[in-house]
């Protein structure tokens, strides 16, 4: 394929063209001039302009946004602060889990963040509960790390908790000044109402909001389409692109023509859990899309059996939007980031006062 | 103009049709028959279309969603439920409202709202406090307003206290039990949380969706837009929109092109607090428009020199919109009855328990 350097043409000045369709100013053009049977050199420019938008085109690849870099990033701005609260008042940060039963998943989810917290040096406390665990029980060592002066933020975990427990009832016994997972609904509120903080922002949302900024996105005005409304990722999210006046639109299972909606996006935010539903003729050429999904998938090629994708297709996706994060290594690494830097802010709120 | 009763054109068939602009499904089709010089009676049907459609779209009429009516009905079944309750246990419920100052418009707003109350069979609490009371002194207030058995909901007669007050710090002390306005964050946390329920949903947002069901307008799955994020009416909205499945997009001052957005709503609501932004032309064709605005403006033609507008131009926006609310008569009279039927709520859930 003929490379045209000097004509400099980049993809934003093909914007307007919709992602895998002929580039159709180029085209229009040489319909156009072809009536004119006396002027091949006319008809050679726009043959070169052709050929220049799709190698420009297929050429595209969006700036990745390489969340785990981020993340150390933020990790070691964590370390320096929590050296300056050891070194200025001999304390150091405390998060503590609370682990019901044995999962799988949750045990090497646990180990990730007690491997997180020892090297921004945060002090871990495990807490490990049968499955059997009764309410009361469970209230009482709540109630416990509640009052323990060393623990600076707790949180459960797995998402689900055994079916004996009233899961909104034992939430809502989680100090607020220790819900460093932000998922109170006295937080939630907070996060909702103009003129209000909460003490903590889910993790999750916080960090897909901080790879935009980290990244150079600004918010404010911008069109941010949020597909799903889970209360974990979805909503708070919503709720924290308002706050950064942003115009929110939040897509949903019920949400007739998707597509339609998210192609006007200049900010996707994919947190469905369906894999690779966002397709890359979705994405709004240019804008930044940033993929919350974690779907394993079967994958005979792989010694597992299956390779994780997110909920956008980032193979088409990449060739059209502005910003992407990878699955993994884009929001995954943020929320454990996230979770640090809220164990932070709480302890400094106590050491500090 | 002919009027051409037979041929049954409904607005309905033209609903592709922009407000505003020519009919082109049916001017083309005269331009195409027109080419054929063959064809008198042919151009004659199509010019009948034109007139016809033109004619309909002129005479179009949004159905009126009579808020006063509907609200009349409501309190009807207040009225029976409130009756029911004194003649089964000998108790009815008591709205309590606390007046800090005199100021004149919240004077008359607590008057109307007393003589909804007795109407319905509500038994009113007015608490007078100066001006200048102290913040330890109105909260001693509130705590007696939240051990009062015979008070199931109260709520302060104005939306901003005197600046001696932590509004905030207030406004938590309120009983949960009995946040009949339903600001409480805990309250705006659980309705904003899928899977949670508020105590009580903020009154004039479940007017708005109260006239939109009992208009016999769905919501699930419907493109949905509210214009204003006001911690009292826009964000609030946008949560019950969402929890009943509508697609949600908030708008607000800093977003871009607000009619764009508009213009692809099934449902508006404008809660924006400026005087006729929204215009006809904004509006998609057979959408609902519910608005929430009530503005004053000069009008040297009425006695008092002004007459209150919505946030909709309702002379145009009548014309192309499905159905419609009029300022004032609309939510307005909502908004008082969704604080009767909180109240009544709130004494069952003591009084039945």
């Amino acid at each position: 394929m003929i490379q045209i350097r000097a004509a400099k043409v980049t993809y934003n000045r093909f914007q307007s063209i919709k992602y895998n369709k002929k580039p159709k100013f180029a085209v229009a053009g040489l319909r156009c001039l072809s009536t004119h049977s006396s002027a091949p050199t006319l008809i050679t420019v726009a043959s070169v302009l052709v050929l220049c938008s799709l190698e420009t085109m297929s050429d595209h690849k969006a700036t990745l946004i390489d969340g785990k870099a981020i993340a150390q990033t933020i990790r070691s701005e964590i370390a320096a602060e929590v050296r300056r609260l050891s070194q200025t008042y001999g304390k150091v940060p405390g998060l503590a889990v609370v682990i019901v039963g044995k999962r799988k998943d949750s045990q090497s989810y646990v180990n990730m963040k007690r491997k997180a917290c020892s090297e921004v040096g945060i002090k871990s406390f495990d807490l490990d509960l049968p499955e059997e665990v009764s309410e009361s029980e469970l209230i009482s060592k709540v109630h416990e790390l509640n009052a323990n002066p060393d623990v600076h933020g707790w949180y459960f975990s797995t998402a689900s908790l055994p079916k004996q427990i009233n899961e909104e009832k034992i939430l809502s016994e989680i100090s607020l000044e220790k819900d460093v997972d932000g998922f109170h609904p006295l937080n939630i509120g907070k996060l909702a109402m103009k003129g209000r903080d909460p003490l903590f922002a889910p993790c999750t949302p916080k960090g897909c909001l901080e790879l935009l900024s980290r990244s150079g996105v600004s918010v404010k005005g911008k069109n941010a389409v949020v597909v799903g409304r889970s209360n974990i990722v979805g909503l708070p999210v919503s709720l924290l692109l308002l706050k950064e006046d942003a115009t929110v639109t939040i897509v949903h299972s019920r949400t007739k023509e998707p597509e339609s909606i998210v192609r006007n996006a200049d900010i996707v935010i994919a947190a469905a859990g369906q894999a690779m539903m966002i397709k890359g003729s979705w994405i709004k050429p240019g804008a930044a899309v940033i993929d919350v999904g974690t779907n394993a998938v079967d994958d005979p090629s792989k010694k597992s059996g299956y390779r994780l994708v997110g909920d956008v297709d980032f193979q088409e996706a990449s060739k059209v939007a502005g910003w992407i994060t990878p699955v993994p290594g884009g929001v995954g690494p943020m929320t454990v980031t996230m979770l640090l830097k809220n164990t932070l802010d709480g302890a400094k709120r106590v050491i500090e006062q």
